[in-house]
């Protein structure tokens, strides 16, 4: 296994090897910058989302996520953010099946795209239809200002990662989560949530975790030499942390070529779990009891067929490591903040597989970047 | 590969090697007990789904659909029927994650629970804490009459399947699209929908075109010697046929163990085409040419990665089969039914390819019929 010095303010790939590991390790600054200006004495500063911004914000009812890859597995978490602190509905949907099926909007329905480069066709397309409809207003979360989805859009607010160069998304992605949760926060306060100093206190405690998270990085780089020889991967959580799990499978599945596919646990056994055997390692992300409790079960019948686990826990997991079970314990982090956190060591592991396995990490095959066309 | 003789009427497996195929194969005499005493002159009768469902019918502003495995894929096809025919939003959630979380009930809410057994864990305790909210009213769609979902809602449609012995859901499958559609219907004529008829006469032409596809079996056991050497799929399609597509794989991870995953055909460009390779065959369900269409340019990568295409169409497809397109012709069927006749044909793939693989087809390693624990 190959070490790296990191420095976090390299210019292009600096002292990493690749552009995907500097942008992995660019997360604790990306999130300074995406909170930088945005937040004062505890609140969230309405006028970053651009003018007009507070007055729609009276008027949601509803929110309508649309995006494509890791930009919808974020719209997934925002949807139970929104659900559970603002108490609205939100629906989330891939851009190529919004676009090309007859939907319902409801009054006061705001819609909301989510695109790294803001030229995503799909994703495009599907404002472009649903501007033709009775939506409320558009908000666009981007990480370039001037794209496409930016212009179209009524509000837009920039994600602040930096140019992303590998292809595979890290710091867009969790960007995008804070960008989410600063969304959530100026919709949850209209419907009586009292808890947005609570949480943009996290949002800045994030900085700090996200640094601790890193120093995973060797636990991980070892775990990693254990996915080499594998051709599966099943992946595992629940609520905010089952797309979580989607996008952890992503990552491997984009870069090492691993066929890594990700359930809420509680489908495990309707049917997914006939496929694990020892040729089959499962990754469990359970960032506290309460959800730990549930997997449990799950856990004990993937033991008993063989199968391995991998577990991105807290220190109050009560699991003890063995032959049939890794664990990398996390710090213990604030729930709504545990989809965040817990996104970087997956990060960190399919980066580390694929080293191991020595595809092209920032080029993977059959990808672009920026799916520009449909 | 085996040849066995088909018998509609046989008592227990009859002539059939497993049950599984006898439940393929019963499809169309389960449509018809679908159908049967549902449907006067070209309309869906109300009185079916119980008393006062007229009542609480015309007060519908929403849908809730909450299911598991399967069930939950009969939901996914429902929700686009919904929002297309009734023109209300519809919302599908797996019951293990809807139970865990805070969700939102917005007024006038009607709650739809699917359950082959009735008795599945987690759908039954999702139905009883929506109790505790503000549904409209509960509706359940079960093949069990007097099993505790159906004791527990307002309303209960059977899906008049009679008992299924394999694991692996079949005929339930289908016949809960089959109820889903009179209930869509039943809420659709609520909100000016004109095609009533039309749909109906499709219904009852279904029995017909299950009978047709069924006659494609020696095609598709001859597709499944492909898949015999294949630790991998990847299973495309788009609107209604994407949650056929989902099922679809599922019943290949479930009695073949060959690690199945579908995707919406526009997300393959967003990471899994990564995975294509002459290892990972592609199998593309595409009832007719808007769709085909749209999927040609996903198809041309896959060639081009060396993937095996496999493709379901009609006879208007514009594809030439060939050392890298295995084609199966369906008969053409109207747009709204393809999800359930497309599902049969996938039926069989999975079963041929679990038989040739020497699998206990109708007793799947690790799984259980009825989920009744969580």
């Amino acid at each position: 296994v190959q070490r790296f010095e990191h420095g976090h303010d390299a210019a292009d790939k600096g002292l990493y090897r690749h552009y995907m590991l500097k942008e992995i390790y660019e997360q604790p600054d990306v999130i300074a910058r995406v909170l930088e200006g945005r937040i004062h004495q505890g609140h969230v500063l309405e006028q970053v989302f651009g003018s007009g911004a507070s007055e729609l914000f009276d008027q949601v009812k509803m929110v309508q996520i649309v995006a494509c890859g890791t930009s919808y597995n974020a719209g997934v978490v925002a949807r139970y953010w929104i659900e559970k602190l603002v108490g609205i509905p939100c629906m989330v949907e891939v851009a190529s099946e919004f676009r090309y099926r007859k939907t319902v909007c409801m009054p006061g329905t705001l819609f909301i795209t989510i695109s790294q480069s803001g030229e995503t066709a799909d994703t495009l397309s599907a404002l472009r239809e649903a501007k033709e409809q009775n939506y409320l207003g558009f908000l666009s979360i981007c990480n370039v200002a001037g794209s496409s989805l930016v212009r179209e859009s009524d509000l837009a607010i920039m994600t602040n990662a930096g140019p992303e160069i590998g292809v595979a998304s890290t710091k867009a992605f969790t960007s995008q989560l804070v960008v989410l949760m600063l969304t959530t926060l100026v919709l949850a306060r209209r419907y009586g949530f009292d808890g947005e100093q609570e949480i943009v206190a996290q949002l800045e405690q994030l900085i700090d975790l996200t640094e601790q998270v890193l120093a995973l990085d060797p636990q991980i780089q070892k775990m990693a030499e254990h996915f080499v020889d594998k051709h599966h991967a099943l992946f595992l959580g629940r609520g905010t942390i089952y797309p979580v799990a989607v996008e952890g499978a992503l990552k491997l599945k984009e870069i090492s070529y691993i066929h890594a596919e990700a359930y809420p646990a509680g489908e495990l056994k309707h049917g997914p779990l006939a496929l694990v055997d020892e040729d089959m390692p499962v990754v469990a992300i359970a960032p506290n009891n309460s959800l730990l409790e549930k997997l449990q079960a799950n856990l004990e019948e993937v033991r008993a067929r063989g199968g391995k686990l991998f577990l991105f826990a807290d220190s109050k997991a009560q699991v003890k490591p063995g032959n049939d079970l890794e664990l990398i314990t996390l710090p213990d982090v604030p729930t709504v903040m545990a989809p965040i956190i817990y996104s970087i060591p997956l990060q960190l592991l399919a980066y580390y597989v694929a080293c191991l396995k020595g595809t092209d990490v920032d080029q993977p095959r059959n990808l672009a970047k920026s799916v520009t066309v449909e």
